[in-house]
C-alpha cells in the first residue's frame, strides 16, 4: 500500500472475508489480557478470577443465541470448529455408521474434512444444490442411508449469501434421530435470527469472531446438551475435556463483547445493509453485461456477488484497489490459489462465467456515500474494460 | 481475590503454567489488530500487507530459532501443536507401520494424543524414566522396532523441570532415517539454547506463547523441511495448506515480539534464577520433612518441585496465597482434576508423596526479595502445620 493510497479513506467492502476488531472489544481484550493472569485451571484464586471471567464470556454468548451456557465451547475460529465437530461426530459415531452427506457448497473446513475422513474408511455424498445456490430438499432426502451418521449444511453460504433451507432438512430429519446435524453459522450471526440460524434440531454449529468484529483466532462451537463427540484437541482437560488448551481468556471475553455489539440493533442494522445492496443491485442489473449471482429472496442482504461477463474476478478486485476499495473474489481463501467458485461450479454456472465473480460483502459500518461512490468506480472501470475488450 | 488482597503486592512463582503478557507485547497486539486489518489471503493490498507482516513474524521466529522461516507454522498453543504433529505424522506414515514410542512423562497433550491413535489402531509404547525423572536411553532403545514410526520425547518437563536427554535420543535415531522424532519445547524455550532444544535430528517440535510473555491461544511449529504430515485442520488452505484458518495477524505479531524480548540476554536471566532456585534449594533442604523432586543437574532453573511429607500440595498452594503467592501443584491442568502428578508416579514415587508436590516456577521478572517473601512464609506455614500433624 503506497503512502500516497493511505491518505484516502478506504472503502472496506470486503467483511465476509474478515472484519475490523470494534476498538471496545480490543478495548476489552487489552482489560483482561492485563488484570486476569491466571491460568483458569490454577488452583489458586488467580486462577478462579479467570475462570469467572471465562464463565460470565460464555453465559453472555450463551444468552445471545438463546442456548444453555454449558452448551458453547471455545476453539481457535470457523476452521477448527467445522474440523472438530465433522471429525468428532465421525470418529464418535462410526460403529453406527459411515455415511456423511455434506451439501455441495460447504465452506472448505467442512469440505475437507469430510474428504480426508474417506481416508479413513468413511462415506461421502454431496447433497447438490438448485441453480440460485440452495440445496435440494429431495435429493438430500434421497441420500439419507440407514448408517447415515451425519448431515452438515451451512446455514448462510459464504460466496454468494444464499441462506440454506435449514427448517426443511431439520423436518427431514426429525425422525431421524441417529443422524447429528451440523450447521456451519459461520456467516450467518448477525443476518439470522438465532431460532433460524439454530433450529432445534440442530445438534452442533461453528461459529468464528473475527466475522463479527471480534479478535481472530477465537471462535466457539455449539454442542447440544447430551451430544457426544470425540475430542480434536485433546491434553490437560480444558472445556470440560472436550476442547483441551490453556483458555485464551482475554480473547474469548472480548468475543462476547463482541458479539453483544455486533447483535445490538440487529434489525435495524439489516435494514441498512439491505438498503445499500438494493442500491447496489438496482444500479449493476443496469448493466447488460453483468451476471448476478446472489438473488433477494431467502438470501441475506450483506452479500452481493456479480461479475462482468469477460472480466476476470481479480481484475475487477485490482480494479477497486487502485481507488481503495476492497472487495474480493468469491471468497478470501480460495482467491489466491486461484481457482474458480466452488459454489458457483456446484450451481452449474460454467467455469469461464464464474471466473467474472466477485463478492461485495456489506456491513453496517458502511454507508450510502460508500455505495455511491463505489457505483462511480465501477462505472469508470466498466468503460475501461469495454474500450479494452 | 478479596480487596484487601489485591492491595499487597502479588508473588507470582507460577510461571510454568502461564506468564503475563509483556507490556509491548499487547501493544504490539493493538496496534497490529488496528492497523493491519485485511486477510492475509485477500488478493488486495489490505491483504498484501497482512501477509508480509505475517511473514516478517514468521522469519523473526525462525530467525531466533536458528531454523528456516518456511519450517515455522502458526498454531493455537502447545496442545493443539501436540495433537497435530503427533497424530498428523501417524496418520501420514501409517503404511510404513503404526508403532509410536512416547516417553512416560509427556505432557496430556502428547499423551492423550497417543492414547487416542491406538483407538485408530497404532500400538503406543511408553519408555520409561529414572528416579530422577529422565527416560532412559536403554529402555528407550529397546523399545524401537521395524514399524516404529515416532518418537516423542519432551525438551523439558513442565512437572520437575528435567532436562530430558535429547542429544542421547538424536543419536539413538541416527541410523533410522524412517523413524520420526518429535519433541514437545513447550517448556524449554528461552531455558535451553537452540541447538540443545532442537538438535539437529529432531522433526518436529511444539511451541506455545502463553509460556513466554506472549498472548494465549497462540503457538507454532517447527517442521523440518521435506517432512511430511497430514493436517489436524484443514480448509482454506493458509499455511502452505498445512494449518487454515484466517491467520491471527495481531496475535502472531504480538508472538514474535515476544520471543524476541524473552530471548534476549537469556544467559543473563537464567543466572539470575539460577541464583533464585539455588537460594531455595538450600533453605528447603535444611527441614528434615520436605521432599525436594527437582535436581539440579539436567534441571532448568526456572522449576522448583517439592513437598513437606504428609502435608496435600494443594494445602500448601491455598496456604501460600492467603499470602497473595502463587505457587501451584505439580502442573495446571491436572490441579483442578485433583489426580497426581504422573511425572512423579512414572519416577515411581508413591502417590502419598506424590500427592505432597508443589511447583514453584520461575521467571526472570522475579526477584530475590520474592524469594526470601515466600521462605518467610513457608517458615510459618511449616510451623503451623507441624502443630496440625
Ligand atoms: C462459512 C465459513 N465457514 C468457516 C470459515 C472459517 O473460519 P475461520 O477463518 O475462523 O477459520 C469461514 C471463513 O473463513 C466461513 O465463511
Ligand atoms: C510441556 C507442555 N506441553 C504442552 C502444553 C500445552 O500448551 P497450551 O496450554 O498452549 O495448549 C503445556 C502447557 O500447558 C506444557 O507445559
Amino acid at each position: 500500500m503506497s503512502k500516497v493510497k493511505r491518505k484516502t479513506k478506504v472503502i472496506y467492502l470486503d467483511n465476509a472475508a474478515t472484519t475490523a476488531i470494534y476498538p471496545e472489544v480490543l478495548k476489552t481484550y487489552t482489560d483482561v489480557a492485563v488484570k486476569i493472569m491466571g491460568n483458569p485451571s490454577s488452583l489458586h484464586d488467580l486462577g478462579t478470577v479467570a475462570s469467572r471471567m471465562l464463565m460470565a464470556s460464555r453465559k453472555q454468548i450463551a444468552d445471545l443465541l438463546e442456548k444453555k451456557t454449558s452448551e458453547i465451547y471455545f476453539t481457535s475460529g470457523g476452521t477448527e470448529g467445522d474440523n472438530w465437530l465433522i471429525k468428532g461426530v465421525a470418529f464418535e459415531k462410526k460403529s453406527y455408521g459411515k455415511h456423511i452427506i455434506i451439501s455441495a457448497v460447504e465452506h472448505p473446513a467442512v469440505k475437507t474434512s469430510a474428504l480426508w475422513l474417506k481416508t479413513q474408511g468413511f462415506e461421502i455424498d454431496l447433497a447438490p444444490v438448485d441453480s440460485n445456490g440452495f440445496v435440494k430438499l429431495d435429493a438430500l432426502a434421497a441420500l439419507i442411508r440407514p448408517d447415515t451418521i451425519l448431515v452438515s449444511v451451512m446455514a448462510v453460504n459464504n460466496e454468494i449469501g444464499a441462506i440454506q433451507p435449514l427448517q426443511g432438512i431439520a423436518n427431514l430429519l426429525k425422525n431421524q434421530p441417529k443422524i447429528s446435524f451440523h450447521v456451519d453459522a459461520v456467516q450467518a450471526i448477525g443476518k439470522l435470527m438465532p431460532a433460524d440460524m439454530l433450529p432445534e434440531r440442530v445438534d452442533f454449529a461453528t461459529f468464528s469472531a473475527h466475522k463479527f468484529h471480534g479478535p481472530r483466532g477465537v471462535g466457539f462451537v455449539y454442542i447440544k446438551e447430551g451430544k457426544k463427540l470425540q475430542p480434536l484437541l485433546s491434553g490437560g482437560g480444558q472445556e470440560q475435556n472436550q476442547r483441551s488448551t490453556t483458555e485464551n481468556v482475554a480473547g474469548i471475553a472480548a468475543t462476547a463483547k463482541a458479539l453483544r455489539l455486533f447483535l445490538s440493533e440487529m434489525a435495524h442494522k439489516q435494514e441498512k445493509i439491505q438498503a445499500m445492496k438494493s442500491v447496489l443491485m438496482t444500479a449493476l442489473e443496469a448493466y447488460s453485461d453483468v451476471v448476478i449471482f446472489s438473488q433477494t429472496e431467502n438470501f441475506i442482504p450483506n452479500i452481493l456477488t456479480f461479475g462482468i461477463k469477460g472480466v476476470r474476478g481479480e481484475v475487477l478486485v485490482h480494479g477497486f484497489e487502485a481507488h481503495n476499495i476492497y472487495i474480493s473474489t468469491t471468497s478470501a481463501c480460495s482467491s489466491k490459489a486461484g481457482v474458480a467458485s466452488s459454489t458457483l461450479g456446484a450451481m452449474n454456472i460454467s467455469p469461464r462465467v464464474a471466473t467474472s465473480a466477485v463478492r461485495i460483502s456489506l456491513d453496517a459500518s458502511n454507508n450510502m456515500a460508500e455505495i455511491e461512490q463505489f457505483l462511480t468506480i465501477f462505472k469508470q472501470l466498466h468503460e475501461k474494460f469495454q474500450k479494452i475488450t
